[in-house]
């Protein structure tokens, strides 16, 4: 049984098919490939980089299994095989921290290594990196309009698979969320995991009342009751008796939760009735189908709610479900290269991107420029991560990483933080760049 | 490490803490949960049934290994890890078919088991179900669109992770795609594999003439070259050249690949540059951002293409990435259940569909009805396929069952084919389930 999640097969075929020419034509070179997001999806004014993590643990341990060299072997000449019996990847990795903030056009990672091993790894770079950005991306909207709220991952159920659910997870925490509530992402993680009941819970048993007091009876510490199987109010009702009942055992009810109807109304009137019933302790959760404008809305209509589930809105990034983004060949054997297929140019050579602060140090501009022999003003984003295929940087927590990223949310200009479109960002392309790019056109365009 | 694909603690934190009452209250009664889509995604005119292998392989491999104990330990008391120590899944599933067209309040899937197990096990179906049948639902689009095509999954790189990849392929397959570009997906579940060459392959060589070369004496059966790095049309005349120089080792170009641009103008410049080339057999394949719309637009302007590679768009599914699926509980004890939250009613009971065809043969109506006392014209659709833990019917093949779908599909209504909305296919709720709904409603709502 190949690993679903390591096995180097997950790549696409023309990895091996290139991978075996540039074998016969000895063209192990150095290549270096960059990660970039073309364009910002529609409402977003930056996005986060996540996944670093993940494509550093997927090059450390990349190798072929005797099956998986098995299965290529009937597709592949002996040559290929005896290749990728020793593959290790020994490159170095180049890349934007995990919670950076960054724009369209500016690498995010880069691949330096022989032709054949950065080759061999782009499709599952991409899909890795493509999907916690994209997720930590969505998830930093919410926690930048609801910042004092304890914001929960609910989405595993609809995300696309086992990992995309466990990722979501991880990349929404990092950009800020409080928790998830997968138990397989607290573990593998270390993220603060959430639940309660579901309404299956409430309907098994004989009145709405039992499943509330067996639910307190079993979790004396931790009791939070889904109150909306029948209604609402009724429910926040029993609730109020319920407390008093067990007050004399010493539980008490930490809170309860919303999952349909208007939730603005429904909180505001459980709130109402759960402080006339001397609960005012008590805390009001809401799910159901929620994203960062209904959150939006709920927090303009003041309605009294502590904490929020989002769930397949997060783990999706429903409106933006995808970035647009490359892995793109940028030097080979010291060459600068570039792509020109009409609509998909990019920029060639190993980049930095340097980012300048104003006097409220804020975020100002960024400047893409060659790494060498083109200082920019500003901070350089872009840090050395793995050498010949070994990690240089001892791994932060997943906590301290998502430390990061909400002192990085305090650089951001005020209309930035908002859900609608901020004017664009102002990201300039250096003076050397773009005369490298010029300096390309002319010497290829007129062969092609 | 535990196993990200399946673990049991791939599931939400209340499944644990529901178990725990369960346990607490000896709720060990039989329960039945049945999971079904709300509504039909926009533009969609039915949906198709897929996943269900993978479940099943889950429920068979269901247990809790001494790791994941230990973390439960630190949360749950001890009588709940000595009914996880033991825990294996002991219930029933009946289920459509994969590969089985269906429409919104259909069950697909029936889990009836103790409560415990039956809720436990909640989350990853779910997740499973949801994500394949949403991709299944997505491709037949595209097959539906351009049948005599040969379709292939490319999107691994952005689908939402690694499992998302390999599902993506399995169901876009399952729906009648004609394979994919994933290694892995290839191998795990014996689909056929396509892959040629990327951009950064003729970026890499000093000339787009040297890399059609160096590849097709590599790949001397299987030379498909991509043409859209620099100059199409140009680069079609250099394919030309090459064939002719190649002739002499017996070597020929299979065809081309375009990836940007105007598709349909470009593969008609490119087919009468091959043709004219004497290359009347080398195909056109393309790809770049299609989506079933764009097929359906190139075939439409009769563009000379044989072949399309769909990636982003499928995998995620990107005009609509979820359904609005729910697994809820419709009996526990032997009595049927039902969930009334404001705009989520659910209908109880256990439940079969029965399917009638018109005397073309085409789908005519469903009716949704009690499994038991309430039989309906027509073609139950939904079959037994495990009892007590084991399988019932042994595993068909992928290929059988993507032969059954494309089957499915010739019963299909024209209007329904099509990529625009048709008239709602009629559902109905047999009387008697109607009854008991009203039936529970008298019983529970008083209550509440």
């Amino acid at each position: 049984m190949m690993n679903p999640i390591s096995s180097p097969l997950l790549a696409d075929l023309y990895q091996f098919t290139m991978l075996q020419t540039y074998l016969e034509q000895e063209m192990n070179e150095i290549a270096v490939f960059e990660l970039f997001v073309r364009k910002l999806p529609p409402g977003r004014n930056f996005m986060v980089a996540a996944g670093l993590e993940q494509v550093l643990e997927f090059l450390e341990n990349l190798h072929f299994t005797a099956e998986e060299l098995d299965w290529l072997a009937t597709r592949f000449p002996p040559h290929v095989i005896r290749y990728l019996e020793q593959f290790r990847f020994a490159g170095d990795v180049y890349a934007m921290p995990e919670g950076t903030l960054f724009f369209p056009n500016e690498p995010i990672l880069r691949i330096t290594a022989p032709l054949p091993q950065a080759q061999l790894v782009e499709s599952r770079i991409i899909n890795l990196l493509h999907f916690e950005t994209l997720i930590a991306t969505k998830a930093a909207r919410s926690v930048l309009v609801a910042p004092d709220k304890l914001l929960v991952d609910f989405g595993m159920r609809r995300a696309h698979g086992a990992e995309a659910g466990l990722l979501a997870a991880r990349a929404s925490y990092l950009a800020g969320f409080s928790g998830t509530a997968t138990v397989l992402a607290g573990t593998m993680y270390d993220i603060p995991t959430f639940g309660t009941m579901a309404h299956s819970f409430i309907q098994a048993h004989s009145s709405e009342s039992e499943a509330f007091e067996h639910f307190a009876r079993s979790h004396p510490d931790n009791t939070i009751l889904l109150i909306d199987t029948y209604d609402t109010e009724a429910a926040a009702a029993k609730v109020v008796a319920l407390a008093n009942k067990l007050q004399a055992d010493n539980i008490r009810i930490n809170g309860v939760r919303l999952d349909s109807g208007d939730l603005a109304q429904h909180a505001r009137n459980v709130r109402r009735i759960l402080d006339d019933g001397g609960l005012r302790d008590s805390t009001i959760f809401a799910s159901g189908n929620l994203d960062e404008y209904k959150l939006h809305a709920l927090l303009a209509a003041q309605a009294p709610i502590d904490g929020f589930g989002i769930g397949t809105a997060l783990d999706i990034s429903i409106d933006a479900p995808a970035l647009d983004c490359a892995y793109k060949l940028q030097e080979y054997a010291d060459i600068p290269r570039r792509k020109y297929s009409e609509g998909k140019a990019t920029w060639p050579g190993r980049k930095q991107v340097y980012r300048l602060y104003d006097a409220d140090d804020c975020l100002q501009s960024d400047t893409v420029a060659l790494e060498r022999d083109d200082p920019q003003p500003g901070e350089p984003l872009i840090q050395p991560f793995m050498h010949a295929g070994r990690r240089l940087q001892p791994k932060l927590s997943l906590h301290a990483l998502r430390s990061r990223t909400l002192t990085g949310y305090r650089r951001l200009p005020a209309a930035m933080t908002g859900l609608e479109s901020a004017p664009a960002y102002p990201v300039t392309i250096s003076d050397a760049l773009k005369a490298l790019a010029a300096q390309i056109d002319r010497q290829y365009l007129p062969e092609a």
